[in-house]
């Protein structure tokens, strides 16, 4: 069955600005260390108490707003993300009861959750319920802030993350084609990126209180001879399933996972070589978990940059380990 | 398009019972007090630190068994709960990793939240996915551990909760027809049942430790009130778009919520009334969150309870507010 749809409407949103040069200071680090290490230059962080859901719901309503639509209109809406507000209710909830302040509109709400990937998993599925009429209109939000779960103690992990959040109003149409969608989760790297407490492992009730244990915990090393090995079978399979010479795509999101991991993916895989377009915002945002994807694919369809014809790769490793990717061929732009 | 599957294997596991009776004695409780309240004379606690993964791998295992397959054919694995092991990363890559010894299956894995409903969620998205051919064999699992989670300055909520999985192949066939499912989320109930810390909302380390704020809390009045108000207008519409009497089908599995949850719902839907066999098992394990469903259809399914040309609804209520039901025909009994 043909996978389309129409993007009504899509938006992006962050928080105030934090420059690297900042952080380094009142750190005691070396100034340049951030850019230099985990290309980051600036990011942006909440500030707390505002967190999963005010950032959502900004972006949410700004992409009703771009597709001239009335929450209203919305059969589904679904959270596609790692971090919340809350462990329980899930976060699609909360971001639903700051949207509908009447308290009228009892659009179903569901959280879906492949960690960085979230977003293309999110859309997969939204694009499936279109296809199958299960609904016409889909609100497909992923909202991250990640600054509260960052460990001075790691520069690397502190350096890198930032907060953000995007919007997309998938509607029933035929302006887009998802040619394909594909995730593969690799258990060798299961444990390399953690937050260890918090959870029923190490809940808060029956272990002192250690920063580290509330922490993001990554071993970069492992991921990325994980993904160096992985990621050209992956993408070998992903293309060939298809038919397509990935070297006649357009266009290429990579998720924003750090420096290093867009250098090797673009050794494993190189596509700027080919002539596509890769985008990234790692250098004004940093990694924005789940969030990433979207609001750079926003804001690169903001800029027009993506012509009628043209197809556009999302990609990106996870939490899991996993890799992920969705094409997406633009029969019309909206 | 009409939505059939086959459910290949299923299978339930529950850890260690904690009997009422030793709560009560422990607490200087009254005896009977949990029976008569809550209707809980035994639930199941993990000993931790087993949790999701390891309880979830469990039922995972023998539903794999049921099903005479090996993990290999599996194409898509599903976690569909509200609680987990670590807060990242999610929780069927935690589990994936306890199934595939050998690291070499690299099985998507998907985690889908609606709460106490997720299962009905996860079932309608793997059943979706079937449709459409994306995949054939997808193994659905809900692993709760809500007893880190209780507190026991509520009596209501530490008799109440119960830790349980369930697991269900779910293959392409079309033994079984899902004719229908519904979710909505209904945002004045929004806060009624919460988890307060470990999000960002109050990060660990942002304030300091208060037990209550780990514990699930509930404002049972309020949720009462509110299902009792939206359960018969939500039943009216969902068996009005199929057609279906709901006094014609055969059997019920409702989300074992609390006692009075369940009392309510046959007041404001007399499906017993009707002679439709409403199944309850929350004497023996207590709500188990959106364990309770699916471990309660498997109880009933091993039973052979259901007979070919009989329909099931499952159905519940969720935090977020939501209220949620899948109505399934069996066209043939594996």
């Amino acid at each position: 069955m043909n996978l389309s749809f129409n993007i009504a409407g899509h938006a992006w949103t962050v928080p105030k600005a934090v420059q690297s040069i900042q952080i380094e200071k009142e750190m005691g680090w070396p100034e340049g260390w951030s850019m230099r290490y985990s290309g980051v230059r600036k990011r942006h962080w909440v500030d707390h108490p505002d967190s999963n859901g005010e950032l959502g719901a900004k972006s949410a309503l700004k992409a009703l707003e771009a597709a001239k639509m009335s929450l209203k209109k919305v059969d589904l809406i679904i959270f596609a993300g790692a971090t919340y507000d809350y462990p329980l209710p899930n976060q699609s909830s909360i971001i639903k009861s700051k949207l509908d302040k009447s308290n009228t509109l009892n659009i179903p709400c569901v959280d879906v959750d492949t960690t960085c990937l979230s977003f293309i998993t999110g859309l997969e599925i939204a694009v499936e319920k279109i296809a199958l009429e299960k609904a016409e209109t889909i609100l497909l939000i992923s909202s991250e802030v990640a600054s509260n779960g960052l460990n001075p103690d790691s520069r690397e992990v502190y350096t890198l993350f930032g907060d953000a959040s995007a919007a997309f109003v998938i509607t029933k149409g035929k302006n887009i084609t998802l040619m394909n969608s594909m995730l593969k989760t690799y258990s060798e790297g299961v444990y390399d990126t953690i937050i260890k407490g918090g959870g029923n492992k190490m809940p808060p009730k029956m272990y002192d209180f250690d920063a580290r244990n509330h922490s993001f915990q990554m071993n970069g090393k492992r991921l990325l001879r994980l993904g160096k090995r992985e990621l050209p079978i992956f993408m070998k399979e992903f293309f060939s399933t298809i038919g397509i010479n990935p070297k006649k795509i357009e266009h290429c999101i990579p998720h924003q996972a750090s420096k290093a991991g867009l250098i090797i993916f673009e050794s494993c895989f190189p596509l700027k070589k080919y002539g596509v377009r890769v985008v990234s915002t790692l250098e004004d945002y940093g990694n924005c978990i789940a969030a990433s994807i979207p609001m750079t694919l926003s804001m690169h369809l903001e800029k027009n940059q993506i012509i009628e014809g043209e197809r556009c790769l999302l990609v990106g490793t996870s939490a899991g380990f996993g890799i992920g990717a969705a094409l997406l061929q633009f029969n019309k732009i909206a």
